[in-house]
This record gives C-alpha cells, structure tokens and sequence, in this order.
C-alpha cells in the first residue's frame, strides 16, 4: 500500500511555506526534493565515516570507499541488473552524455557521419552533439514527435542511412512527458549495428528501468532528480562499447602508471573516473536509490500515474489553457501555456504567490519549443510525493492568474 | 588567538575512535575533514532551501541561485579579490585541468608546441596533458627539483624555447609539501606572454593565496581538501585566457540559443559550466570557506608551521627514518620510507592499529616517485585542526613500526 501522506513526511521540506502557503512543489522535472534518509546518509559520511576513497589502507578510507562502490551495485540493480562494472558514475546526465560525446563518439565518428536525435532533446543531449558539429563536421538530423507528442519509432527508420553512426534519444520527455518506445527504436538498429543512446533523466525516476531487456547501448541518469544529491549520477555503458571509447577526463584513479613519456589506463569502469570522485554524493544517490526501491518503483509509477490522470481531467476543463503533449502512456509532466498571451514567467510568478512552485521558460529544450512555435511554457511535473490536493491547488492558483492576466 | 581544541570540537568526526583509539587524521593531503557549520550548510540547503538553480522563478529556486551564486563572491575574496566572473565552479582541481586542456590548451596550441611542468605535479596536473601529447603531438618538457625538495625557478628558464606555449605547476607538492615561487616563475615567463597555471589545491588550504599579484592564469582549487563536500572546487580563469577558450562540457545554462542547425554560448563564467551544477556542495564550499576565513587564514597557516617545525625535529630524531623533501618554508606535509624495507602499506596498516590515518602509495605522482627511486612512500600531511600530541602519537606509532618491521 503506497502511503503518499507517510512518504511526504520523510521530506522536511515539504513541511515548510512559502509565502505564507504550504509548499507545493511541482518542479520536480527540474530537480527533485531529499527525503530525510538522503540528507541523514550524507550527515553520516561526513561527520563520521569520512575519508578519500581508492587511495588509503587506513580505517577510516576502507569504510568510504565500501560505502562509496556499494553504490554501484545499487544502481546496477535499480537499472534491471547490469554488471556494475558497466557504472561509470558521474555529476549528472549532462556529464554523461559530455562522456559518451568525448570518450566514445569523437573516437568513433568521422565529417559526414551522423547522429540522429529527436526535437525533444534536452540541451545535455544536444550541445554535445551540435560540438562534434562545430568541430568535426558530424551531421545533425533530426526527427519529429507527432502532433499530440507520443513518438513514432518508425521515424527513425526513415533517416537512417549508412552514414548514421549513433541515435540519442531521451526515454521521457521533460517538457511534453512522452515515453518513447526504446525497445522498438532498438528493434530497428539491431540490425544495421547502430548504437543507441538514451537520457533515462526523467524516465527513471518515474518508471521502472530494466536495461538487461531495452537493447540501448548507452544509459544516463541524473541522482538529483531522482531524490539524491546534486552533482550525482551514472552512466550505464554497454561493455563492448566501453571497449571503443577513450577516457574523457583524466587525472587520479583513471591511469594504471604515468611516467614521463607514456601512460596506461586503469580497467573500466574506473578508466572513466578521474580524481576524486563525488564520494558523499554517491553514497547519498545509494540511499536514494534504496528508499524509491523500498516505496517501489512500480508504486511511484502507478501513484504517479494517478496523478497524470486526474491532473489531465483537471487540467482539460480548462479551456482557456492549453497543453503541450497528451501523448498515451505519457509521464505526469505537463506543459501549458495559455489564452491571451499571458508569458509563463508571470503565471510562475503568480502561482508561486500560492504556494505553488512551477517552472517557465524553456526547460533547456529550445529546439521543441521552435517546433512547438513557442518561445517558452509554463510546466507542472510530478513526484512521488505530490497528492491530488496539490492538483487542485495547483488550478485553483491558475485560475487566479487567469483572471488577473486572461 | 588560534584555539586548535576549540577549532577540533567543530569537526564531529575528530570524536571519534578508530580500531579503539581516539582517530589522529594525518591525510589531509588525500583529503579533509568536514566541520559541523559544513555539514550544517548541507542539511539545511537540501531540508528547506533546495531546488534547481538558475532556471527557475519560484521561491525556493530563487533562495537556492542566490544563495549558490554568493559563493563565487567567496571564493573570489578568498583567492585575493579576483572579479568573481573569473571564477568557474568545478568538481576539483581534477575539472578544473581538464578544462584548462580541453577548453583552452587544444584550441591554441599545435603539434611541436611544448608544456613545462615539474616531475612533483599530481596525475591531475599530468594527465590531461598527456591527452594532449597521444592526440596531438605536444611535447612535454619536464624540471625537476633539488634534491632537498625545493624548487629552483630559474629551471624553467632553462628549459624555455619559442615553441613553449604553457608552463603548469603545483604551488605546493602534496608529496614533498615544497611551496613553489610562482611569482618568481611568473617574472620569467612574463617578457615571453607564456600562460602559467598552477595547482592550488595544497597550497590554498595551507596559505594566503593572492591572485592579484601572484601573476599566473589559471589556479585551480580543490574543495574537498579545503574543508569542504566532496565534488567541490572552482578554476579562477583570467579574463583574457577565458576569451580564448573553446566551451567544454555541453549541456544546459553554458548555451544562449539552441536551434537544430546553429549554437550561441553563454557569457563566462556560465559558458564554462553545463548542465545543473553543484548546487549544494559549492554551498558547502562556501561554509568551508567562511569557516577557513573566521579562524583567518594566517593564524592556520602559523599553527600549520609550529606543527611542521615540531614535526620535522620529531622526525629527524629517528635515525631509521628517511624523510624526503626538506626545503625551507615547506607545508606540514612528510613523506618518508623507512629502514630494511619496510613497505609503506605495512607502516600504514601498522599505525591505523593506533588511531593513526596516514596513506600510503603514490599519491597520484609516480613520475615523481621515479625521480625519487621508490615505488610508494608514507605521508603524514597536517590540517587546520592538527596538535603536537597528534604528532607525539604518530612517532609512538612508527616506532612501534620499526620494532616490528625494522
């Protein structure tokens, strides 16, 4: 039994106001809040068990660096039971995909290939790509949602070509919801040997990951969205393409022996960790990780879903307000803007009077809102801390801004 | 006046015991501990004052930009009073090279073009060059130093051709504690326009570091050593390198315009950083830095040099000792072997049965420990909240070593 109201006191913040209101928080496609398990997991290593990881045989660094690789073993399993030596851990999706840009696509590509990825993108998984652009005159192209947002795999197949050397595609859309349909869109590279990279930002947060079965060869996370602290994250990297890449950073714990002249690289996943890594970070992502398991991903994922359609029903009786993507099956994240041109900064402005915290603008997705002809929206995004009452909360302060701006 | 047992009482984790004796933590040079106000800072961002950065308009987005953004006021006055749009958030010195290399080095440099730097560099400062010598035929030129441990500058003159295009050293070994004069090194390089960069990430935690007049380019520091959260750090960049730099990580906030065809870049410092950054950790920086900044800088860097004075004294009073590095004004940073072979692992083992935290290894410098004939060495490296009992227990505990391993 998901108990929403126990699982909203396990996150201080959400007992606080602001301006004067309770706190509704409804940003959460842009950063999620921490339970109290998460901050007191950092605490802890801080203040108790705190020491640099890898490089130390004393006590203190034994117990970090265990508490600190456990966690690879976590997210090994909260993404479907990969070997965790194909972990690679990082600050976040845009580390990972800046990874797979430098250590894997510069390595592999050459002028004139081509990566195909979806309008949708979120720029951590389009500057990247618009680098090799710039610098080696890799080709861009680009595919389309359709007009209600879902995503038609077919798509793809359409511009493949024998130049196509990569598709990166996100999993869930952060402005319109959308899940694409990986497995389908693998279905259709498998046999032209393209690999497939995927934004799993949103996605894994929201729905349960299993990477054993989704045929992608590349897989980014992002710790702060999914309840952990900012500046974590991981990247799940198939080993037979780790194999092809080059490292990305370089210093500490990534070399084997550094002499003068020449240098060796450690085995991966290490080979791609240079320095010190992000070591409290990670173990807080681990005790994020197993709070969203102990609630169940499947749970989040239905309570959420609940949310979606009750928000979506609310939302449509409304007709003064319109919403960005209703794609089937979509996340509950909702992009609207509305009649009479009110901009979305000033209904983020007004709702945040009410307590009520929404994001505007353009959600780091400039090329969807061209698409869209639109130069930024107003978006409401779900957790799994969220309630119905929050929904209501929510119209009832768009509303007000519609009488005051409509 | 400096009250090292007040100063220890901040730091929760100095309580504590390890394997039954109160812990003596001699690895600050790996990495340092955290006190309360530190921990505190975290607690407090993450349970009432979290949400994504930059982006967004409501409450809690604008309190946690604001209060993310005055860091890199802090951090300016910190490093001397630098114009704080010089300041670029990164994950640790590690970062801030790789920026360096990535974004400046392999736009302006050429096949043949030569880097200087000292064999005492850490991988951090080795490494990224490295890349640039496999992928683009740049030569390294290495200087040594004396056999003391000091560092000549007039050995970077020597070595100074028409195609030296950077000269890049650690301002204070973490394996010898040798403080270099790079003010001295910037007089020499000054007449030629050679950029010079420097690793701070000993040196800003042990003394005053003025950018004003130091004369470098680039100064990367460390967070985590400088009493701060893990993945925490800053590069100050001057001005006109940034405005000959290339971006390096892509992703959201470092971009002006995303179309599907054409990318625009930010203003600096934002240019330089992608994606969500840090949020809370270049908090925690900021705690750090105040905490740093209220016991004062000098009074730490006085107590710093009674402990390398008693220290050096106890040391050298252990005839089967070999101390390496003795240069005058160096940091409270020992490294030693012992007599009859003793590995370093065994000594550190031996003394983590006192309480005793030292590493053993290569400290992330084999061409340094090739310069020296050793394969690890022992290092017992001070803090701010270090006592002389502290170094009383470590003798105790090496000569219960010699007894044993001697």
């Amino acid at each position: 039994m998901y108990d929403v109201f126990k699982i909203r006191s396990d996150f201080p913040i959400l007992s606080r106001e602001v301006n004067g209101k309770p706190l509704v928080y409804l940003d959460n496609g842009a950063s999620a809040q921490k339970p109290q398990v998460v901050i007191d997991a950092i605490s802890r290593a801080y203040g108790q068990e705190y020491a640099n990881v890898h490089r130390g045989l004393h006590t203190l660094s034994t117990i970090a660096t265990e508490n600190y690789e456990a966690v690879r073993g976590k997210v090994a399993r909260f993404l479907g039971g990969v070997p965790e030596e194909e972990i690679i851990f990082t600050t976040g999706a845009t580390e990972g995909f800046n990874l797979i840009a430098y250590g894997w696509a510069m390595q592999n590509l050459t002028a004139g290939d081509e990566i195909v990825l979806s309008v949708m993108e979120h720029h951590a998984n389009i500057v990247p790509w618009h680098f090799l652009r710039e610098r080696m005159g890799v080709k861009l192209v680009w595919v389309e949602p359709e007009v209600d947002g879902s995503f038609d795999p077919a798509r793809v197949a359409e511009v493949l070509t024998d130049r196509t050397k990569l598709v990166t595609l996100t999993h869930m859309s952060n402005v319109l919801g959308t899940v694409v349909d990986i497995a389908a869109v693998a279905d259709i590279l498998r046999p032209r040997s393209i690999p497939l990279a995927v934004d799993g930002s949103q996605a894994a947060v929201h729905t349960p990951v299993d990477l054993t079965v989704l045929g992608a060869d590349f897989y980014c996370i992002t710790g702060h969205k999914l309840y952990g602290p900012s500046a974590s994250g991981a990247v799940w990297i198939k080993a037979e393409r780790m194999a092809q890449m080059r490292p990305f950073m370089g210093g500490g714990d990534m070399i084997r022996t550094v002499t003068r002249d020449d240098i060796t690289y450690n085995d991966p996943p290490h080979k791609f960790e240079a320095g010190t890594p992000g070591i409290v970070q990670t173990i807080g992502l681990g005790a994020a990780l197993d709070y969203m398991t102990a609630a169940g991903i499947e749970n989040i994922a239905a309570h959420e879903a609940d949310l979606r359609d009750y928000a979506q029903d609310r939302f449509r009786s409304l007709n003064w307000l319109h919403l960005q993507g209703t794609a089937a099956g979509k996340g509950a994240i909702f992009s609207f803007t509305m009649d009479g041109g009110a901009h979305p900064h000033d209904i983020s402005t007004i709702v945040d009077q009410k307590g009520v915290a929404v994001r505007a603008g353009h959600h780091c997705c400039q090329p969807l809102m061209q698409h869209m002809g639109v130069n930024a929206t107003c978006r409401a995004s779900f957790g799994m801390y969220n309630t119905r009452d929050e929904v209501d909360t929510l119209i009832d302060a768009l509303e007000t801004c519609h009488r005051l701006l409509g």
